[in-house]
């Protein structure tokens, strides 16, 4: 299998990280697409994933599967554990939520703050930017952080009580906020904890490394 | 199961009609969220879905699952064909992938001109709007339509060669089109030919009537 991803994306880690978990690095290879020149807007890549984002998946036949939710919901039933998407249709729809969640109200918050309400890639990858909207999407994500926060004061992990894709998402979502200087607010002493715990993770700390 | 709703909404429409073609339409009572009295931005409708969206499916034991996808994934597993959400993990991604990118393309950009670019759900409802924003959404829409006519001009369904999640995906997406007029292009011949087969099924016909 073919990975289609930049080393330092948010997006990229987590399929990465869940790569890592499932313990499949071997089986891929990575081809990198320089986000910084904005090579994932170019019509080569953009017939890959119409949506023009990282990462994307190609299996061996193949067939391209974009989307980090999707190529983890691949990746995870192709072998072991842990279990990533969940095992009962209960499970596996709790995961679904919570990770899209994650997505629209962290993730994606500080990915449309990035593009938007900062230079972001730079004025010849980002043609269009809408400021407004971009500050209103970092004031969303903030807003997300107080949300998992109460989320994770009543249990150990985004999805309940085990290591999920939806952890994989806030994860994805703080590296993220790092690299725009969002700070986690320091009352969120739940999420701090928590992201300490997922720090401790070898799939965490090891990503820009694959 | 109960599900939080409201009998017009093309998201609502999306589990209606995932429950209709796995003939689970029995097995749920609907309580009514009026989206234009805002009931879904209210803190008791907040408590069951933090972002806000209809619908919300609650099992009988509490779980409440938000989020089309991950209701239909529910859903899917529960019982019986036709499966949505694909068999074989390659399958399965590449549902996953197309239905999201419905999402992003069609669906989430023709709801955010609804409520940015139009008077939407009224000003008691739409205490923000950015309208520039909503502009564009609404020209990223019918891009989206173009791109799923050329995938349509390839295969017979949105994610292959069989009606799955995906399909229903861009239903919604047709459903919210017609909802603030937006047209697809005449010159989007199989994405119409496609629309026309799939107002035959009578999961589409009926959804409003469940």
């Amino acid at each position: 299998m073919k990975i289609y991803d930049w080393h330092t994306g948010p997006y990229p880690a987590r399929v990465r990280i869940a790569l890592a978990e499932k313990n499949l690095q071997a089986q891929v290879s990575f081809v990198s697409v320089d986000l910084w020149k904005g090579e994932h807007k170019k019509p080569e890549f953009l017939a890959l994933n119409y949506s023009g984002t990282l990462p994307v998946l190609e299996l061996d036949d193949g067939t391209l599967i974009a989307e980090c939710t999707a190529i983890t919901q691949y990746l995870d039933h192709l072998q072991g554990t842990p279990t990533l998407t969940g095992s009962t249709p209960r499970e596996q729809g709790v995961i679904h939520m919570m990770s899209k969640r994650a997505e629209l109200e962290l993730l994606d918050a500080i990915s449309t703050y990035f593009h938007h309400g900062t230079p972001g890639l730079g004025p010849e990858v980002e043609l269009y930017q809408n400021a407004e909207w971009g500050f209103r999407q970092r004031d969303k994500a903030v807003r997300g952080m107080h949300y998992f926060d109460g989320v994770l004061r009543k249990q150990a992990f985004i999805a309940g009580d085990t290591f999920s894709m939806a952890d994989i998402t806030v994860i994805g979502g703080l590296i993220f906020a790092g690299l725009v200087d969002l700070q986690v607010p320091p009352e969120c002493t739940a999420l701090l904890a928590w992201h300490g715990r997922m720090l401790e993770r070898s799939s965490v700390q090891n990503w820009q490394t694959l």
